[in-house]
């Protein structure tokens, strides 16, 4: 587990009287790849060493944490957020449980459109304040990286503003953002009854817009029986290609509409949700780089029954990834750490599979490199944690055993 | 809704320009007890007035808050928790998601029982360290009063230790504790396979040295097959009513036991769980003061399936509590707000029912009146909330929306 550090004169920052999660199991093949009695040394942003406190190699460093027997892991990505959003849908939530139909509630103007409302009609400053919160929120349980989604604006100017403020949110905070064009999310007023249309219109104005602005990181849709289908993804995932934008889906959540396939076809990034997954798309997705996310706040708020395959992608070694779905509608439940209980409890992961689907899964889903594992060569982004065992952070809930976060290597002070 | 001020020269605290959630609907019969546009007087810890903004009354006052039109509701009441206990159960959750089964687990001396050892092992001021982090945590979510069980300790000495903790947290924290002795939550090691001794050490030995300490409130068990029989309990309760402590009960959560029954019998504080209460059953709780405390921590954790029965409840009018169960075993959740959106969430409760549960009807189920609700003459526990509508504290969860803490008139910094 050593590795050498001959090229480097000093470290910016040694944190050592750690017990390493390092999720690295091709170093380290332990549960959690871990490494006790250990330290971390990084320059300029960067993991240089780790191994063994003795084995510490005797470069200066100015910057010594000693991390108190307490446990290291690496920062924690939510793969799957639609943060950006301005409204509340707290009457809408109250309405449906005093007894009233989803139809009804559509019908005064609720649900999803009211929240498109709500976000064209807020200004980029009142959005980024409001992103800005939540972020902040999931940082403070150890979150370092977040893909954030548009999809609330449904018309290519407030689409672009929501994938300004996900670009801005990078600017004034210091994780790290994803931005995924989520124009294919719902049909909007404008163009009702005429799905086919809004996939023109988006294939013709808004992506070729949001790609010269170069505002978005990837292209997902919502293909289901009540959203888009696979054929319309297959146009504008067509379009996606051709720019070179890498593709993703919410797919087979709440019926089996073969959204998987599609992706998986195309190398996408994810498919997310995949309640419905068949086994014959879950083999695919085996034979892919696409990484099945699973979305437990979703299951939970819909008070859905119909478990993804997780024993499946388990036998086909298909790599999982957890994301919060953070939104207003769906999964109104901003904490990656409550995802990882979710995991456990509700679709039976292991701690260690929960926790690598927030952090080295995650990064997979993401398309990124260099984050998720604690690695020579990696990103310093770091969690430290006061905990007697690394699945205490599925297990238990509610008292914050974040004590230290770094991005790149500098504190965060949250 | 104007409450004359008659008797008060000056006023300590007023916060003007709030939405008052007074759940008082004897006086304000809207949801919530919604009053808008309104102000709220407090002199040595107890509301004296409240009303329209443009009523208040001219009374000096050097402490006037503007709560800049967010709402205020009573403090939050968490009335079922276990929040004293050492050690972790996270590598038993972990053994249990890799395939272990909870006899193995119990074998190997997993289970409550490790939580017993553990917490016998610990110092008195090691389990009030861990409690303080735990009651702050719920204190940052708008919780005022917490009801704090024993039961880790399972003898005379252990169970003093836990209910001295719970007697301390009062003095190193400003918030209002309730202390429950439940000596009769599992069967010690030292009894094993003699519960009706046990019970006799409890009634001879732990309880009358509890009582003649002062440090107990109520009366507690647990009464389930897996458990104490309803004649165990009615034992132990007889000694409890002899010397004039209330009773309740951990009753009907794996099966139908009997035990809401014995409570309600004994006019007890409240019967908690439920799940598997009887039509009978409910109808007897409707016919005494005894408050139905449901826990839907413990149905999340455990992937409990048998809902507790809501609609005949309400059929009934039997005001519910909602409570944490915070504990290391089967809800290691300690959030209050999470236990009110699982409430809506799993049970189905409207989120007007799950504020009211963890405030008016947490009260009654702790046998307190003057909190939980904003009327004159009851004590100023405030919780400031940063939202748009009441049921948002329901339907959204992790960003905090609590802008500031009021306990007794005193500002809470957290
Ligand atoms: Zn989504
Ligand atoms: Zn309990």
């Amino acid at each position: 587990m050593n590795n050498s550090a001959q090229n480097c004169q000093a470290f910016d920052l040694v944190i050592k009287n750690v017990q390493l999660i390092t999720l690295d199991k091709e170093h380290n093949k332990v549960p959690y790849g871990l490494l006790e009695d250990a330290a971390i040394a990084v320059t300029d942003g960067v993991i240089q060493w780790l191994g063994k406190s003795a084995d510490l190699p005797d470069h200066p460093c100015k910057n010594v944490v000693d991390g108190e027997g307490q446990f290291l892991s690496p920062g924690l990505i939510d793969c799957h957020t639609h943060l950006v959003f301005a409204g509340s849908r707290a009457a809408e939530f109250e309405q449906r449980l005093n007894g009233m139909s989803y139809k009804e509630i559509a019908e005064q103007g609720g649900g999803i459109l009211s929240t498109v409302k709500a976000t064209r009609e807020a200004s980029f400053h009142e959005l980024l304040k409001l992103a800005e919160q939540r972020a902040k929120t999931l940082m403070r349980e150890g979150v370092t990286c977040i893909e954030i989604k548009s999809g609330y604006g449904l018309n290519t100017e407030t689409e672009i503003k929501m994938l300004e403020v996900a670009t801005a949110l990078e600017q004034s905070l210091p994780i790290d953002i994803r931005r995924t064009f989520l124009g294919a999310h719902a049909v909007p007023p404008e163009f009702k009854g005429d799905s086919d249309g809004y996939i023109d219109y988006l294939i013709n104005d808004t992506l070729p817009k949001v790609h010269e602005l170069g505002l978005a990181d990837a292209v997902d849709g919502f293909c289901e029986n009540i959203g888009f289908s696979r054929e319309q993804m297959a146009r504008l995932f067509a379009e996606a290609k051709k720019i070179g934008l890498p593709v993703k889906l919410h797919a087979e959540q709440l019926s089996d509409s073969g959204g998987t396939a599609l992706v998986a076809d195309l190398d996408g990034l994810s498919a997310d949700h995949l309640e419905y997954l068949s086994k014959k798309d879950c083999k695919r997705l085996s034979h892919s780089v696409t990484i099945p996310v699973l979305l437990p706040g979703a299951f939970h708020t819909l008070s859905e029954t119909q478990l993804p395959p997780v024993d499946l992608l388990r036998e086909y070694n298909v790599p999982m990834a957890i994301g919060s779905d953070y939104n207003p509608g769906s999964s109104p439940l901003c904490s990656l750490k409550l995802m990882m209980n979710m995991a456990c409890t509700l679709f039976k992961l292991t701690p260690e599979e929960a926790l690598l689907g927030v952090t080295k899964h995650a990064a997979m889903a993401l398309g990124l490199d260099k984050v998720g594992e604690l690695k020579v060569g990696y990103q310093a982004n770091f969690c430290l944690w006061d905990i007697q065992h690394p699945a205490e952070l599925s297990y238990t809930y509610g008292v914050n055993p974040l004590t230290r976060l770094w991005i790149r290597g500098q504190t965060c002070f949250l």
